[in-house]
């Protein structure tokens, strides 16, 4: 964790660079599991389950219904309010529908529908991400989706998850598929005998999930978003609790060996102090040597102001902003690039990764810089519409006449003249 | 163009599904392109331009100014007003910014930012498509993007079309470079000397400028949604008029000779009438040929009921789709797959093609089961924010902690707890 200060704007370019993510290529491997699940479908699923699982799932469809009895009555709550305030903060998102009048006789709308049918990907392994599963099933429930399919692997006695199965059931959800790795995001895109073939794929994974999922879209599948590895980029002033930013930092860490850690500040009192506690709060942790290995890439830099600290973070487009500065709220209208902000001393990321409301599916990598986290419009299309009266067609008509003539579209402006001649 | 009544299911599916439009594979093309203008800058665009466009630019960047005495009135009328109501439609998508307090203490609130820098390309070609430009710059002028960089090849006397100028600078545009194909495309991700790299394409092209959108994303640049043939489907009942039928399938049909036209009724009568009239109102146009061809493959589909209708078009999710019976509105709640909808007996596509305020760039391909067309949305990013005051953390600390707990991230445990014990 190196801290520079007040680097030189090559330096400090160079420092701001994200490391160049060698993706594999997994191109035959995943052709090989696509058309293994296209030709084979469900037995297809069994085999690569045989293959790929820590534990083979006992049955691939499974309830997800009454497991909240197997969890602690504490996490059984957490999980409860979490969802409230998830669903709360997703359902202010609906758009109501406003006709607009264009000109007289002109009626121009827009209609949110639900998108019929998403899959989501609900990755197991180390940590089972039940958070995810309340992340992307409660918008589904809320934007009208009529089907929601969901894919996570067996779990290693080969079952269900009992947190999972409980996020599932509080977002709405009655089933699910215990399926995991590339073959689930193949499933969801062709279809198979028990699976049906989804309209948009959602969800976090591994490098074969996520290779699965681009390769998905040559099947005419949406996807939420392209990944990369998980970002903090927190911008502290001298007034900040070292604690809370090395807390802030290590909860980023702690998440791969590629997490992105970095911290703008304006103080280098604070740069030093920030580096001294993280490490030693790092000896405590359980992922202590996955967090170790990211912050060994973790910069702190220190810059003039809080201003160019803005800037910097700007160009950078982290995936999580925290702003722990005594002036947070007047720094707000600087930030253009960012997935989520968390503003002010008692804001730290992990509300959000769990609980606040917002979405923790996040633009990684600056794609923040054109693309926004999932929210309740990533499972909604608009369709447009626009109705004319008579009157409306002999307001407009001309001018789409005109128009259309001089693009050399005249079919486009017979379609309004064979109208127009009716109403002489 | 067949008439097929009431076909088995599987005949319809057979009738119903797009030609598999085989992608020439240009990758070694356009990488070739994409690496000369990494090499070669602003003196690529110009080697390339000489060898590619019909006559070259006779300066790479130009003003957009002052054409406007060099349309005729009626045009310039036209496109003003035109733009006038794409402009209202699509301000009035401006969305507010509402804090939901989850819990108290806890206050989530998105914000729309424009995207920073955004690409539009513009085609030159047989047709200038300027209608296309206001659909593009307008919305990215609402949507506060704060660089719009504009390219469209030159015309065949090496300059710019004036309506295509026109059009620009009622969208509040002031210059623009005379450079076309996937060059353009690599010009804009890349950037040059005079081209600002962008965050996202927007607009149409040909299979090279679409190719380069695609390979554009490997740089990490959004695009507004892939590409397919333009499509109408067209709902109609017996009281229809076949003359405003035909003519809205003909409009469709002088896109392009892979257009998609399909009429679907209830009313044997009304097919008959309709096919005839089509070939009648074919002879007139100036696009005979292109239209002649499309319609090859066109289909006049009579089915049992307008219901039924629906439902076949929901699964085929046409880019346009009008509806001409006289319960239209009724029809109304059941569609769920289409990109824009032209409601009635009096909405030809045409009017949302020009001038009625909708956006044009709409979803093919079967692409609207997932996408919605461009809108103001398009060029801008929603940004989360959370906001905790002491309050709020100690509303919901223990909810994050036992949650984090549970998937086993006790660095984001302790980020609630290093500011939950300073305010024991």
């Amino acid at each position: 964790m190196d801290i520079l200060v007040k680097p030189e704007a090559n330096e400090l370019r160079k420092a701001m660079q994200r490391p160049v993510v060698e993706q594999a290529n997994l191109e035959a491997t995943i052709k090989d599991v696509f058309d293994a699940v296209r030709e084979y479908g469900d037995e297809a699923l069994v085999l690569l389950g045989k293959k790929f699982d820590q534990c083979p799932a006992l049955k691939q469809k499974v309830s997800c219904m009454g497991y909240g009895s197997q969890l602690s009555p504490e996490l059984k709550s957490a999980i409860s309010k979490a969802s409230s305030n998830i669903r709360e903060f997703h359902a202010a998102q609906q758009s109501s529908k406003a006709v607009v009048e264009t000109m007289p006789g002109v009626e121009c709308w827009r209609e949110s529908v639900g998108i019929e049918k998403v899959g989501i990907y609900i990755p197991g392994g180390s940590a089972p991400l039940f958070s995810t599963v309340l992340m992307l099933a409660i918008p589904a429930d809320i934007a009208g989706c009529k089907e929601v399919v969901v894919c996570t692997p067996p779990n290693a006695e080969g079952g269900l998850n009992p947190a999972i199965a409980y996020a599932l059931e509080v977002s709405g959800l009655s089933e699910v598929n215990l399926v995991g790795g590339a073959q689930a995001i193949a499933a969801m895109t062709l279809g198979t005998e028990s699976i049906s073939a989804v309209n948009k794929l959602f969800g976090p994974g591994n490098q074969y999930v996520t290779y699965a999922k681009q390769y998905a879209q040559k099947y005419g599948v949406a996807i939420d978003m392209p990944a990369g590895p998980s970002e903090v980029l927190v911008i502290a002033d001298e007034l900040a609790n070292p604690e809370f930013i090395a807390a802030d930092l290590l909860s980023q860490a702690e998440h791969g060996e590629d997490s992105q850690v970095i911290l703008l500040t304006d103080s280098q009192e604070l740069a030093k102090k920030v580096k001294e506690v993280t490490y030693t709060q790092l000896e405590d942790l359980l992922r202590k040597e996955i967090a170790r290995e990211a912050l060994k890439f973790a910069r702190i830099i220190v810059l003039d102001s809080l201003n160019e600290c803005v800037q910097v973070s700007n160009q950078y487009a982290p995936e999580h902003l925290i702003i722990n500065t005594s002036n947070a709220d007047d720094l707000l209208a600087g930030i253009v690039n960012a997935g989520s902000v968390f503003v002010g001393p008692y804001s730290p990321e992990s509300v959000g990764d769990y609980a606040s409301g917002t979405n923790h599916t996040l633009p990684t990598n600056g794609y923040a810089r054109a693309y926004s986290g999932v929210n309740l419009a990533s499972f909604q299309k608009q369709i447009t519409f626009q109705k004319l009266s008579k009157k409306g067609i002999q307001n407009i008509g001309r001018i789409v006449e005109v128009m259309a003539e001089n693009e050399g579209l005249d079919a486009h402006k017979n379609a309004v003249t064979v109208r127009l001649n009716t109403l002489k």
